[in-house]
């Protein structure tokens, strides 16, 4: 077994279930700090992240990542126990092979490796590991950010570990990620018996053709790197459970992913607008959940771009498509932001699992980056 | 305290809650027994009914009724024990005070005065009493009404006691009741994360136009007796509770009030031709509640509105509006049917109470007409 494989087993069987690290980040930090990282425990109500530096100069180029995992759901859907790594016909199986043990695995690795040829390479190398990142991430990313920020500590370039490949490692790299903007619709009437309609007023009837507008309306038409804004509508709630009684409440609760064409008061703006047409009672609860931000072409996205041709033989695609990461909240800072992970496919799923080969090529890609970035 | 009176309190002491009847019956054929009726115990299941002739002539004038009351809710939001019936302020107060046991207490004093006069009466006095028109129906009223069919005995004239009146009893007489359609819409999508839309298809989004145009739809204009039919949402749900994940599926409940200008049948053709421009993908659960009913003018109407011009000294009011009643099933058969009891404004609330004077003219209408149809 390859070292890199190793540790990831290694960090696989901690059963770090979303707030838990269960020690994941000792062992990172017990390494990192083997070869010259200086190592900052930031806990957070009972959330531990560490932050962790080799070098004062600049430019800093840090690895992000997470050492918690989504649940695994009932155990005996899965073909293997989840929390006990194994390699079976090429694949490493178990929760957080793909999101994301074996990309901390093989960031240590590579960090390793270049610090043994590079013992004075330019710059700093830094680690930013929370693990709250998939829970509410509230005492995660964005605190570690903060306490940096609050001391005018910057980073200058950062690689996300996440799993942002499709078919092989590299074949895709994210450089930016749409905005999450949220939003709980609440549309008021007044309830009644369907008996006598005229003394009630329905909020179904009156909503359904906002909404039938807010879900035909063309936001933007996104941009090079963005897709079209999209608005969709997760849950729709209203009457009693009578048959007989007109409700007085709708309640819709939305999502807009959105581009860099606009922003979110746009967005809210424009949605009122449209709900003021239909002249609707109604009040709407927001929760901005991420910005959207995107790391243009430059050194970051360069040195990924050549390293993926160099060391995996492949050109790579730029995308912004997907979920939301902690890159959010590490992008406003300032920091180029990347994510370079192994393939998706089996994320929060059932017998998660990732390619052996491609975690070393990972080690070998980010190892290779730091070589452009750094030596 | 007049016979009327003592007698609805001593049927609102019992707690007869849906299905129960709790002794109400055997209280009504013990007086109807004592003044020549023929009492016929009719039990399906777990529901008491009965039906009780006085009479072999034709024609045969009904009352009919319910001895279940709708549950009360919370005791302690009542201001005074909803089965301790009492007078006060001229208010005769609890639980079927309104709907309907004032209205069973004035018919069988008004039968008894009617006969004590007119021992040798004309046709046939009958009363149709179920315990169960608060509750499912099916084993009430509809279950008496094919026992009759079944060995053909006809009602000619139907006079059904339910809480008919706005202001003063009698100012309003239902003569026929508008049809109900229920139906339970299910449209059909693909679930998926709301960051990948293009890989979903959100029923919301594709049933909002529908439901719209449904809304807004003019199903007919009415007639002289009926207003036009209504359209209602009364339950709409979708969503998995998830803020980013795009539901398989919206489930919407709907309910037709309907004229007689239409059938069931050409609204559930109408509904499905409106979803199918939409092209949705759907089915829908449809549930005839009752059909549309019609009394117009004739001897059992005018004796109503004689009656009461002539007893409470106003004019009635002809209507087809609110819920439905029991009497959507005797119709069908033939029967002139009317609605004729107290005021309604408080029934199946916490404090249900009625004008004891009004339930005092109430057996005193109920008498003037049996004097005009069979005297
Ligand atoms: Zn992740
Ligand atoms: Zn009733």
């Amino acid at each position: 077994m390859t070292p890199t494989l190793k540790l990831a087993c290694e960090l696989i069987a901690a059963r770090s279930v979303t707030p838990d690290d269960a020690g994941c980040q000792d062992i990172m930090m017990q390494r990192l700090g083997a070869v010259g990282f200086n190592n900052e425990r930031l806990r957070f109500d009972d959330v531990e992240n560490f932050w962790s530096r080799r070098g004062d100069q600049k430019p800093v180029v840090c690895f992000a990542g997470h050492t918690d995992v989504v649940p695994t759901g009932p155990e005996a859907k899965w073909e293997f126990p989840p929390f006990e790594p194994q390699i079976v016909d090429g694949m490493l199986r178990g929760r957080g092979a793909a999101d994301m043990k074996g990309s901390l695995a093989a960031m240590v690795i590579a960090v390793e490796n270049f610090v043994a040829k590079h013992p004075n390479h330019k710059g700093s190398i830094a680690f930013l590991i929370t693990s709250d990142e998939e829970g509410p991430a509230h005492n995660g990313t964005v605190k570690v950010v903060e306490t940096l920020e609050a001391r005018n500590e910057k980073i200058d370039m950062c690689i996300v570990g996440e799993p942002s490949s499709t078919n092989q490692v590299g074949d895709v790299i994210k450089n930016g990620r749409r905005g999450s903007l949220g939003g709980i619709l609440r549309v008021k009437g007044i309830q009644g018996h369907v008996a006598y309609p005229h003394l009630a007023k329905n909020p179904i009837h009156l909503a359904a053709p906002a909404l039938a507008t807010l879900a035909n309306e063309v936001w933007d038409n996104g941009n090079e790197f963005f897709p079209a804004t999209s608005f969709q509508i997760s849950n729709i709630k209203g009457g009693t459970g009578a048959t007989n009684v007109i409700p007085g409440e709708l309640e819709v609760v939305f999502n807009f992913r959105f581009s860099t064409e606009l922003t979110a008061d746009i967005l809210k703006t424009r949605t009122q607008a449209i709900l003021d047409r239909y002249e609707l009672d109604y009040d709407i609860e927001w929760a901005l959940n991420g910005q959207p931000f995107l790391t243009d072409r430059g050194s970051l996205v360069n040195a990924c771009v050549d390293s993926i041709r160099a060391v995996a033989g492949i050109e790579t695609e730029l995308s912004t498509s997907g979920g939301t990461s902690d890159g959010r909240f590490i992008a406003p800072t300032g920091a180029q932001v990347v994510e370079l992970g192994p393939c998706n496919a089996t994320i929060h799923k059932v017998d998660e699992q990732i390619s052996a080969a491609d975690l070393d090529t990972l080690a070998a890609l980010y190892e290779n980056i730091l070589e452009r970035l750094l030596a």
